[in-house]
């Protein structure tokens, strides 16, 4: 179904709200939606969904909406969430240890293999139901799980060593909740970056206009 | 300094990268940088960086460069960094034992308040250096320390009930990490939305991608 021509980044990012959405109505056992009635749900235009899905095949029909099952299906396909990939979380800190028990990976996409991390009081420690391993087995598990994404919990400093190492494993994949910039040092790699700091910074800031706008009216 | 006109969301969130990597050269004891130089560093242009800059004010001199302590100085002061807003987490779980560990709050425009869960097991917990209060004290609470911000880390399902509580006791702002969308069934809120679960989904789905891509070829 889906098509071959290059899709925008903000369609791409648009994709994991459809698929909440759409996990929503299933959930509240609806079986059929109309685009404006999503549009007015989501906070889009009716418009917008049609040309955002029209990028990954032919969904719904004029004047009858779309089936919530099989368009849920579909864009559940389209993210590759039935298709698992092998990932390893370093650094077990606050962060890493949140990550691993906070995410539902598996209903992401994601299957974690390993935990690492080069503290000696945390090499050893069960998270969640896994143990920590430490940095010196990361090259070995690496390759006999075919580990395909990193996942960066490590201090901002670490950031480049361990992507390296990553890297020389075969991993190309990274969800990096560190500042440094993978994209820019390593071509060819695939990263989303979380940087929480600049989120905070973007409120404060954003706050702060509001109070001073507020002074100046 | 600062201009009166409106600027864009895409240059706001530019902005603690700035300021992120300005921090980085004075650390490294720079006193001076020109903006080729800043802009070869950030993977951007010269061009985009006097433009985002000149946003703000007028920073820095042609052919000379910027003044790294005082275009740090600037930005930290636009940012709203000097002025931290009180806020309260609430949800003390595993996503808000690790916020409230990981983030350096205070040299982020914000300072912590008060920690807050309706879990008897969590109220009481030490967090850092702070109490877990129950839910009952939330209001007293934000009324003493005059609370602007909530950063909410509950499950999605408390999102709307929670926030409903934090704007009657006047906050207005928060730092969003469930899927409830606060800005759409709250006007006049500024909300930044973490939204770990899509990040990590369009990971998926680039991963995805690129190994079909790869099928094809």
């Amino acid at each position: 179904m889906s098509k071959d021509r290059e899709i925008s980044m903000s369609v791409i990012r648009r994709l994991p709200r459809y698929y909440r959405f759409l996990y929503n109505l299933k959930q509240e056992g609806k079986t059929r939606i109309s685009s404006s009635k999503l549009a007015s749900l989501m906070g889009l235009t009716a418009s917008q969904i049609r040309q955002d899905l029209n990028c990954f095949g032919e969904f719904g029909q004029q004047g009858y909406g779309y089936m919530v099952d099989q368009l849920y299906d579909e864009i559940s396909k389209i993210l590759g969430i039935e298709n698992p990939s092998p990932a390893v979380i370093i650094g077990i800190g606050n962060m890493g240890k949140a990550i691993s028990k906070y995410m539902d990976f598996e209903n992401r996409g994601i299957v974690i293999t390993g935990l690492f991390d080069d503290s000696p009081e945390v090499i050893g420690e069960t998270v969640g139901n896994m143990k920590v391993k430490s940095m010196e087995e990361l090259e070995h598990s690496c390759n006999q799980y075919q580990v395909e994404v990193g996942i960066l919990c490590v201090p901002n400093e670490a950031g480049p060593e361990v992507t390296k190492q990553l890297i020389k494993t075969g991993v190309k994949t990274f969800w990096n909740f560190t500042h440094y910039d993978i994209a820019y040092n390593h071509e060819d790699t695939i990263v989303e970056n979380v940087h929480l700091d600049d989120s905070l910074m973007t409120l404060s800031y954003r706050l702060n206009k509001s109070k001073k706008d507020k002074q100046n009216t």
